[in-house]
């Protein structure tokens, strides 16, 4: 029998988290069994919620300081039949973690389909080797960076902040996610330079990039303007998943006539995250759920920014990306407050299989973007080859430069 | 210049809450502002993001505590000017809560849209004097009521409910929420059924009920279903809306072909809401976004039950649902914990306006689903005559029975 089971992190007023279990398991499928009629019990028996495990956790003070009372904290893990849902993330959401999100002290920390119910599921369309192939870089973590300041500017300046970027040698540009159909810079037209642009540095340099534009508007015109992004030559798309829903990622993901990889941005994902309480847990979140939905990368905070993810957190979101089964692998991108010098920690943290990903960090290079991003290229080469940054810096001034003013983590 | 402003309660760490929303007003609309030349300055002033207000909290030491260290307080007002989205909630929601829902103690309060913005949102299409029309019912508030344990149950079961509750008194008989696509009751089965039920029960009483079919499945396919829904004779929608999405329920509220009114469930929104330092307030997300996206009914957790909401951010929901303005009103429906015993107590707390929604305080009455809907009409008939419950109770068997069996709060 098909199911899925679900991990819940509770702290508990009452104290009995084998009773909060088998409430849970009940009160989410068929509602109550112990009184029932034994035919009844036949007949629900494949409906009925099941507690897998119930692990105590120790005593916190500080949690039980916080909440003014003892609270129980513990692990509790509930498998759900799939007879119970239909096969699609509404479905699965509101049964797992529906009116149990508003009951108390409960954190969905984890989730597990078998293989008939993850086989419903599209997964990348593209995934870490597809992107690899369209790029034909297969021995780095790849290069990626945005737009700066592009609200209120034309499309020259979109073109020429791109056309650094691509030079200076990154792999990957993408749209703010703040970008929406506007005047100054229409979906179309970026569209259009975008591909003028790649189709340019390729022909100089046989080097292929993607360019990822915001595909924002109306649910429900989504996948039309991604067919026509397309058509008009987009090479990949940026995607606020959470500002609409999972389910919208997946059918953008399934949709043949959408060729195109997929870049989940984390935005609005804080909301449903950030609490050591309730909620769900990043790996969840940003991970299992966005590699099952069809994201073939995902953006989230690194651990070394002002904007930061416990260490522990990224990892757990970057091995739900990678980790081996039957979907394709999506690649982890570590956001926010990335400069050169923490190149070393990165490839350390999240191996050549990433994405290096910069904003401030390459447009803030005293030589501008360009160097910026040469600052980085150089920056990986090195490291890859054994090299200290310093070492590295002796040979490459941009990186030398980088050095300086961002210093290297020690 | 039409602008949406936002309310973020903010727990900061560095203790400047001026410089902190300044670096939100700038950081999330151009980015930056002193360093630039005049004429740049001149092109962007219309994007830029405006701090309209900065209060600071009086410090609470739990909060120091629990963070371990000193946090600052305060609610930050931040205007955006709508030049910088476009008119949709996906927009609305990544500007005012994208990444900055990621960073740090951060929640949304509250947010106001200027009239020339509000006035692109459909609201609700039937709201309260719309369901009323429907039902014929002007001076009360509604009654409500759920199945009970419907998965793995036949038609022959829903028939059977559905009959019970509205020949009891009840108005609305929503389904629940965690009932899917199925073989036993399919969608097109149960508003069939439904309907003929409801049809008998106006051509014996005279009275017009709404029964809420369940609308699920994918995203794309959910138009049409609730389409073929209406033609089938239903008569309400209930939608898991935070499941898919606030812009998928705002299509289906705008779409001329669904002229069926539409309940919103809160499933999952607790992940959303629960924190008192994360993510969105009830009054935001129940409250304004729902109305704004077009629900007709909201439920959300009454202060009264296990599952239970503060009183105060039930009324803040509440107020933000039935508010005057441009918009129809939306119903509020507090929910869970409900029994015949509280009928003052709502009445009281939410007025003649609201709609009162019971399961077990309905199903679980002595003599059966029938018997708990009369106590609850009979509850509420004496309330609005101005009687107490007792007074009422010694003519009203069933309500007689159950305040014996839940009692009265005092
Ligand atoms: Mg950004
Ligand atoms: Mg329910």
């Amino acid at each position: 029998m098909s199911h899925i089971t679900a991990t819940y992190l509770v702290h508990d007023r009452k104290g009995d988290l084998h009773k909060k279990a088998e409430s849970i398991a009940l009160g989410l499928t068929i509602g109550s069994w112990t009184h029932l009629p034994a035919l009844e019990k036949k007949q629900l028996e494949k409906h009925k919620g099941e507690v897998v495990d119930v692990q105590a956790l120790p005593e916190n003070e500080d949690t039980n300081r916080y909440f003014k009372e003892g609270r129980s904290a513990g692990l509790i893990k509930i498998a759900y039949p799939s007879a119970n849902f239909s096969p699609d993330l509404p479905a699965i959401l509101t049964t797992l973690f529906g009116k149990l999100s508003l009951d108390g002290e409960v954190k969905l920390v984890d989730i597990q389909l078998d293989p008939q119910l993850e086989s419903k599921f599209p997964g990348p369309q593209y995934g870490i080797e597809g992107i690899r192939n369209l790029l034909d870089v297969h021995d780095r973590p790849l290069l990626m960076s945005i737009f700066k300041g592009m609200i209120g500017k034309d499309l020259s300046e979109f073109e020429k902040q791109l056309t650094e970027q691509v030079t200076g040698g990154i792999d990957l540009v993408k749209d703010d996610e703040i970008l929406f159909d506007n005047e100054l810079t229409p979906f179309e037209k970026r569209i259009q330079v975008g591909a003028s642009v790649l189709n340019d540095a390729y022909e100089r340099t046989g080097e292929r990039k993607l360019y990822a534009v915001n595909l924002t508007g109306r649910t429900s015109e989504l996948r039309a303007k991604a067919k026509q992004a397309a058509e008009l030559g987009a090479s990949a798309l940026l995607f606020n998943v959470f500002a609409y829903g999972l389910d919208v990622l997946q059918e953008l993901a399934e949709d043949p006539d959408i060729p195109l990889p997929i870049m989940a941005h984390p935005a609005v994902s804080g909301a449903l995250t950030q609490s050591p309480f309730y909620g769900f847990s990043n790996k969840v979140l940003l991970g299992k759920l966005l590699r099952l939905a069809g994201a073939d990368l995902v953006l989230f905070p690194s651990p070394y920014g002002s904007v930061a993810l416990d260490q522990k957190e990224t990892a757990d979101i970057a091995d739900a990306l990678t980790s081996e089964g039957p979907l394709k692998k999506a690649f982890p991108v570590p956001s926010a407050g990335i400069h050169p010098g923490l190149t070393p920690l990165l490839i350390n943290d999240f191996g050549v299989d990433s994405i290096i990903n910069a904003g401030g960090g390459i447009h803030g290079h005293p030589n501008g973007a360009r160097a910026g991003a040469q600052a980085f290229r150089q920056a990986i080469d090195g490291v890859l080859a054994g090299r200290t940054l310093t070492e590295t810096a002796q040979r490459s001034p941009e990186l030398s430069q980088a050095l300086e003013l961002w210093g290297q983590p020690t």
